[in-house]
């Protein structure tokens, strides 16, 4: 288990950096259920999490909430009858920060 | 402002009526602020709620929730920063039943 999930989401701004592909490639293999994919142009880390009924999912979508509102730092979360569908990118610079990355290795540790 | 909203969702059987277009007539202008996309092949009634922040946003998907976990019927509910995305149709019939009118009204009305 990585220690991902115990980075900080860093204040980001305009202008920040994209990760590299060096990053991606150190990245990726921390956070295995997730893949990119683009929308709009725009590239996100999108994992779909599965669940018994919809109170579930919905619970799930709450949690997922939370840990966005303490971090300030806010995904797309599709809740569906036994799924949600999680999406990390950073509006401000149109695609990955580091930080997607990091709240979707605390997203896997909230899925239980 | 219609009865719409004081509709019982029915329960569904696979084989039900999809809605006729005489009753797509009838109904839409009822809840105007809806629109009919097709999914892979399936229409769904789709409306964007707006919100000031995430919170606000969260908070609406919950209350639709307990309207959907009353009625036995599960819509989509895509959460992100201002805004909800609901969609309501019926899985056992690929398709709209009168339900998701019912249940689409039943959304406007807790639109707060």
């Amino acid at each position: 288990m990585s220690d991902l999930a115990e980075g900080q989401c860093t204040v980001c701004q305009v202008g920040a950096p994209k990760v590299t592909d060096e990053e991606r490639a150190e990245l990726a293999p921390l956070i295995p259920g997730w893949r990119i994919v683009e929308v709009d142009g725009v590239e996100r880390l999108e994992r779909v999490f599965e669940f018994d009924d919809f109170a579930a999912a919905l619970a799930f979508t709450n949690r997922v909430g939370a840990i966005a509102e303490e971090a300030g730092h806010h995904p797309a979360l599709l809740t569906e009858y036994g799924a949600v569908t999680v999406s990390w990118w950073t509006h401000k610079i149109g695609g990955l920060h580091r930080n997607d990355y990091v709240m979707a290795a605390k997203t896997d540790r909230i899925y239980v």
